[in-house]
């Protein structure tokens, strides 16, 4: 609600709508200095719910869904920006073009700052085949499921296969983030909290792949067995066996940081992919995608419409009505939401919504 | 979203349909048991959200704005419960009716089921000019601002002059009711958190009226005089300035366990409220709370709709043209809220929403 975006957006339309064919076109062009600056520009519009991402995703639709979306998730200290940055390699190695998405839901900074562990994505900075871009949800309403899909798609368009999302922060993020990707890897590490309590904060069901990370470690015999254990205990529930189909998460060890181990998670998830194209997975879990991000949307739309309204007379003028006792509060929501409904047919649309 | 009653609602409509009026006949009558009973149940509808309110709030609308709404605020140990009580009585002394609803917004439980804490409220029982309720919020999306002003509503209507409304919940929550409230008691004591941190919480530009409770202890002067310390910075500040008017919060020591100083913080309460009428501030806080409510009423029917569309084959439909690139996330959005608004226009309104 604070903002800026829509505020600015008469001033400077012009301007935008010509940058967005420009950078849309050099976005997804062939000059990869170009590109790498236009798609962090794309990014900075998502995170900044600017005007003109009505005008970009239109023009992205075509050409936004064909990256498979690769989620990390684990509790802090597990290794996960030292694993990201070694499939990274594993990827490049095999000609593949891969984005990297480190999204914080907590952080009301904008993206591109570097953060602090990013420093290992460093090797990869001079890459045409990388891009790396932190991202900040900002406190939208809407949060990530608002704005991470919408940068998938900018980073698919750009013609990266692989995309990684790593969230930086803690939590039910962690499982929104797992519910945005195609395939899951959950990363555990000897010594930070154990099996147990990643069952307990719900991250073990959503795991396509287990990585357990620091296998060099003392413990990490007793990670992968709890986990098995875990998944011998799981796999009779009918629930979980359902929501999985026959697919059950390998558990891969690793030592991030000599690359150990990372070849081999990467073709686990090559079989999972493969697993989800057969299975009919895939598409299910893109549109449960779509219809999350299409949801979301709506629903800062509308709530943007009332905060409008709010702003203008209608509101104060129903909520006269209703103090005076002559409008209940139910026929009062009636008459708002009928304006929030002449609103979206008269008015400009919803591309400003957030 | 887990709550039954709408689905409910068929098999049970027309008993539902007769019970209203008659709850509204008995709530508002002159038989103490019958009223009392009546109170329970429509409050207990509240909580229940359910589809029933709307005819509830249509009947109650006449009448349900006099009560006066006094919100009490502060961390959990100040004695609250106790202020509470010793309030009660100090009402009941000048012949005033009083109602009392205590809100839990983490809990999820419904309520009725009578607080620990609540025990101490057992001498008012019995006492027919008083209306004793705990309320759970249950998750509502709406949350309190859903669900208060309606338990307001009923309490108003059932006769009641004063409600005092006390929050069992930490933090936003009790900015949240402050806002509910017409007059907000910021209760502080000794060794429970001094000052300071109170203004970080945010809950002192919210009192209008501070209470130093448990005074006979050690420390209360030194509460007392950073309150005033802190009135004296706060003061300077324009917007602080304004939002008050030229109501500055006055401190009163009281000792609520025996009743000490709890005459006096009524008079200060009762000061307040003239000052109130006499400044406009009384009908502008109204308008507001009213605002809120409609407008939370309005948002949950709209989640509710869109809901409903998820289930549905709607959103399915517009996700899968999604990803097939066929249609990008903004207009897909735009259609979804098109088929929101022709609900809105062709369903059965919005007496069900949450």
């Amino acid at each position: 609600m604070a903002d800026p975006g829509p505020g600015a957006a008469p001033a400077t339309a012009g301007r935008r709508a010509l940058d967005v064919g420009r950078l849309v076109e050099q976005a997804t062009g062939g000059d990869p200095a170009h590109r790498a600056r236009a798609v962090g520009r794309l990014i900075s519009l998502v995170e900044d719910a600017s005007p003109a991402l009505r005008e970009v995703m239109a023009q992205l639709a075509p050409r936004a869904g064909a990256a498979r979306v690769i989620g990390l998730t684990g509790s802090p200290g597990v290794g996960k920006s030292t694993s990201t940055s070694a499939l990274v390699a594993a990827y490049r190695r095999r000609g593949v073009r891969v984005g990297v998405l480190a999204v914080d839901p907590t952080s009301p900074f904008s993206g591109g700052a570097l953060l602090g562990d990013r420093v290992r994505m460093q090797e990869h900075a001079t890459d045409e085949g990388v891009f790396i871009r932190s991202m900040a949800s900002r406190g939208h309403l809407g949060g990530l499921s608002w704005a991470t899909p919408q940068a998938l798609r900018v980073l698919s368009a750009a013609g990266c296969e692989v995309v990684l999302v790593e969230t930086v922060g803690v939590g039910q993020a962690e499982v929104e983030v797992a519910r945005l990707a195609d395939t899951t890897l959950v990363l555990l590490a000897p010594g930070m909290g154990d099996a147990v309590q990643a069952a307990k904060a719900g991250i073990l069901e959503v795991a396509d792949v287990f990585v357990v990370n620091k296998a060099d470690r003392d413990g990490a015999d007793r990670v992968v067995s709890d986990l098995r254990h875990m998944q011998s205990l799981a796999s009779t529930a009918p629930a979980q066996a359902r929501v999985q189909g026959e697919w059950v998460a390998p558990v891969v060890r690793t030592v991030a940081s000599r690359g150990e181990g990372v070849d081999e998670v990467v073709d686990r998830v090559e079989e999972h992919a493969a697993w989800m194209s057969r299975s009919g997975v895939l598409e299910q879990r893109r549109r449960r995608r779509a219809a999350d991000e299409v949801e979301a949307i709506a629903l800062t739309a509308l709530r943007a419409r009332i905060g409008d309204l709010r702003d203008g007379d209608a509101l104060q003028l129903l909520a006269a009505r209703v103090v005076d006792g002559v409008l209940d509060p139910y026929a009062a929501a009636d008459e708002l939401v009928a304006g929030v409904g002449a609103g979206l047919r008269a008015g400009p649309g919803l591309a400003a919504a957030p």
